[in-house]
């Protein structure tokens, strides 16, 4: 089959693998329908050293499974599921508190082969896979698939933040991320969501997802305009969709005291300040991580099948598997915003 | 009359300077009875740059009300009362939820006079201080005098965390704020306390108080003790009592993914790992800062008063006011764990 593969920064090819097959009982097989690229496929794309094997690429990805193995128990060939970007049993003790990104069995895609791919080999497929029930309707297909991955992290940075009807919001970044967590905080009652970005088409968007303000501005003077938005002392909850170091130290600078600083963009830094001029004196939590997107699934699906989000207009371009790699190019370039892929 | 002035690192004196005055109709004057030294005083004690004028010291105080501005309401000459170790109007949106530290008005004693002295002006009296019912049991003034400051930080650091009874602690530090630590979190029901200290003595006192394990090891045979003790995972909640990076990071490696990692030892750093490969990956929570006591002064005053707790036991030594250098150089030392001051 054909598959996406990095070979270090900037060097994506779609190569020819062998098909994916069943290794164990709990394995299934599944047939790409949709996948994309993600925001976090363009940090390997700066910065992957070279290497001859190359990496498998892709982690969000909604399609038919074609084969199970002889464990699998709530699954059959012919099903049209969501894969979430992490795998897991669904039965350790962190999966039961709904932390699947720390599923004691579990893993992710690009160790065994992701998901730009043709087939995918899923692990644990119970635990894993969700079924989607009134099967594949073209209409409902990029919305399902954000739910592999940026709904879910979206709606975590704002569940994890605590966000309600009372609590006022800031979302750093206009990525699809960002504008997911803006459709979460809206969803969770939020009156007052600031949508930092500085790329009109997007933050239209944003608008039209629920934010009430749009600060362009970046650094201090975009930390000024939250300020002065919001009576001088910034938002209760700032969600944090980027993972660049000046995107948390806008957080800090835009969250109240007392609030809640939300990280799920994958930070591209290690040490960040967090001492009494930062997050201690004020008393500001820090929050958020990869998000267990299993287990907002369910909930987020009826959303979506009901009709009453509609978080697939996150998609503004359409590709074949051959054309990755210039998908990974126009995402690099903002030329597009997220990449649906068709293999 | 006398009040305590540190002039550089360890150069702690006595002198004498001009008795406290009302400056503004919201003032009181305020007797000290009780005042200790503080954990936190030690930083300044090892890294104040000289000065020829000096620091005011001293934070924690109960006293009596010796006079009152004009529109002072609710207190009067003669009432017992403890001073928190801010300053607040009690009337603003930030005291209105409970976070007095942040007051738009309020203020640290330093600034206009410390504790360990004869006498206190307190600005904000009637937001800041909070009168005893019963008036001046001396039986009780150590545990009243915790109150200021040592045991509403232990409490902030397990409420912080969110620890209830299904949650496992650990306490980073015996200190006086980690043994508070210990109490709050059996207070909120923990069943299962892990304190991490060196000194028998301390430990001993933090069993008393409701730990159930005591790790002696520091550093990374420390984390793999307590890992050991808790299945591999580490605890819910980690109360971090002591403020040095070494602390900070030991909190993070026994944190159990999904955790809570609630500081409240004044940071000494103000950059630290917080990445993927700290908090980020298992989605560790990280709150705290300077604990508003003045929110809890009246719920757990009454624990105190009908003798349910009585964390006055970690005053192990009482001086005079002209002793109070010498009680430096001894809490430097570790040769006293917390040592009371009656002026």
């Amino acid at each position: 089959m054909r598959a996406t593969y990095m070979y270090g920064a900037g060097d994506v090819r779609i190569v020819t693998v062998p098909d994916p097959v069943l290794q164990h009982p709990s394995d299934a097989i599944v047939r790409v329908v949709n996948a994309c690229i993600c925001g976090s496929d363009l940090h390997p794309y700066h910065q992957l050293p070279a290497s001859a094997e190359g990496t498998s690429m892709g982690h969000e990805f909604i399609g038919v499974v074609e084969e199970v193995g002889s464990a699998v128990a709530t699954l059959a060939k012919g099903d049209f599921v969501i894969a979430p970007f992490a795998w897991s049993d669904g039965t350790c003790e962190f999966c039961r508190e709904g932390l699947q990104t720390s599923c004691l069995h579990g893993g992710f895609w690009n160790g065994i082969g992701g998901g730009q791919a043709e087939a995918v080999r899923v692990p644990l497929a119970d635990g894993t896979l969700v079924k989607v029930p009134g099967g594949e309707d073209p209409a409902l297909l990029p919305s399902l698939l954000t739910l592999s991955d940026v709904l879910g992290t979206g709606y975590h940075a704002a569940k994890s933040a605590g966000v309600n009807p009372r609590t006022t919001v800031t979302v750093v970044g206009d990525g699809a991320v960002g504008l997911m967590a803006v459709l979460s905080a809206k969803r969770l009652g939020a009156e007052r969501i600031i949508l930092m970005g500085r790329h009109r088409d997007r933050t239209d968007l944003g608008v039209e997802f629920g934010a009430t303000d749009v600060v362009a501005e970046r650094g201090a003077e975009g930390i000024a305009k939250v300020r002065e938005l919001t009576g001088g002392h910034g938002t209760h909850t700032v969600l944090e969709a980027v993972g660049f170091r000046e995107a948390y130290q806008q957080a800090v600078g835009v969250v109240r005291p007392g609030g809640v600083i939300s990280r799920v963009g994958v930070p591209q830094y290690e040490e960040a300040p967090i001492g009494f001029g930062s997050l201690f004196g004020p008393n500001i939590t820090l929050t958020g991580g990869p998000a267990p997107v299993r287990a907002y699934i369910d909930e987020l699906m009826s959303d979506v099948l009901d009709g009453t989000i509609e978080p697939g207009k996150v998609f503004d371009r359409t590709i074949g598997l051959d054309e990755v790699p210039d998908g990974y190019r126009a995402m690099d370039s903002r030329e597009a915003l997220k990449v649906l892929v068709r293999p």
